[in-house]
C-alpha cells in the first residue's frame, strides 16, 4: 500500500522564526524597534549556542536577529562571508521531533547530526541539511 | 522635541511571508505538502512579475515558492548565483507604505525605486535596500 499523508506520524505548526545574521546587533534592534515600529526583546546571551539573540515580534512568528558570541561561533563564520549580514535559517515547530526526524530520512533529507540537541529555547531541535531543502538551513523545533 | 514611536505614521503588522528560490518548484511543494505535511497551494504562474509561486501555510504567514518565469525573470540570476536556491526575501505588512517609505528613507534605509509597485499579491510594494536592512531583501507590503 502506498504511503498517504494520514500515515505521518508527526504533526508540523507553524513558523516559528526566521533568522537573521547580523553585523551589528543594537542597530539592527533598533531599526526595527525605532524606525518599523516592531516589538523587539532585550538581547539575549547565549553562551552555550555561542550566539546573541534578540527576538522581533511579527504576528504569530517572529525574527531572531543573531550576534556571534564567543571564538567558536557558528555565526562567525556566516558573518566572515556575508559581510552586511543576511537569511541564516527558518525554524519550524513539530509535535514529535523524533518522527519527523524519520519522516524526511525516508525522503533523503539529511539531517546536521543524528538526534536532536536542545536549542537556544530549551527545545529539542534538528538542522535539516540546505542543500537538501532548496538552498535553505531548516531547523525543526518540538513544541 | 525628540520624535517619539507615537508619531510614527504607519503601523507595521505581520511577516506575510517569507520568499525562497528553488530550483524545482515542484519537488520543493511535494516537499512541504507531502513529507512535512503543510498546507500548500497550487501553483501560480505570475507573468507580469516573472514568476511561478506556490505558498506553504505556516500559521499566520507562509513561505513563498519562487521559480523564474520567462527570459528576464528576477529570480533567474538569484538562482544563476545559488544553483540549490535560497532565501531570498522577506515581506512584512505595512498599513501605509507610503509613509513606511519616508520613515525608512529618514534612516537612510534605501528603497529599490522611489514610487510602490503593485506586488504579486496585487498591492503596492516597495523593497528595501538589503545593504541597508543586514544583508536581507525586506519587502514591505501594504494592506
Amino acid at each position: 500500500m502506498c504511503s498517504k499523508p494520514t500515515d505521518r506520524l508527526f504533526k508540523l505548526g507553524k513558523l516559528n522564526h526566521v533568522a537573521i545574521a547580523v553585523p551589528d546587533i543594537d542597530q539592527a534592534a533598533a531599526m526595527y524597534r525605532d524606525t518599523l515600529g516592531a516589538k523587539v526583546s532585550e538581547k539575549h546571551a547565549q553562551p552555550d549556542h555561542g550566539v546573541y539573540t534578540v527576538f522581533v515580534e511579527l504576528g504569530d512568528t517572529k525574527i531572531e536577529l543573531l550576534y556571534p558570541m564567543g571564538d567558536n561561533s557558528p555565526i562567525q563564520n556566516f558573518l566572515d562571508k556575508n559581510k552586511n549580514g543576511g537569511m541564516h535559517h527558518i525554524c519550524l515547530e513539530v509535535d514529535n521531533i523524533h518522527e519527523a526526524i524519520k519522516a524526511v530520512s525516508a525522503q533523503k533529507i539529511r539531517t546536521l547530526g543524528k538526534e536532536p540537541k536542545i536549542g537556544a529555547h530549551g527545545k529539542p531541535v534538528i538542522f535539516l541539511h540546505p542543500k537538501d531543502c532548496n538552498g535553505t538551513l531548516v531547523e525543526l523545533e518540538e513544541q
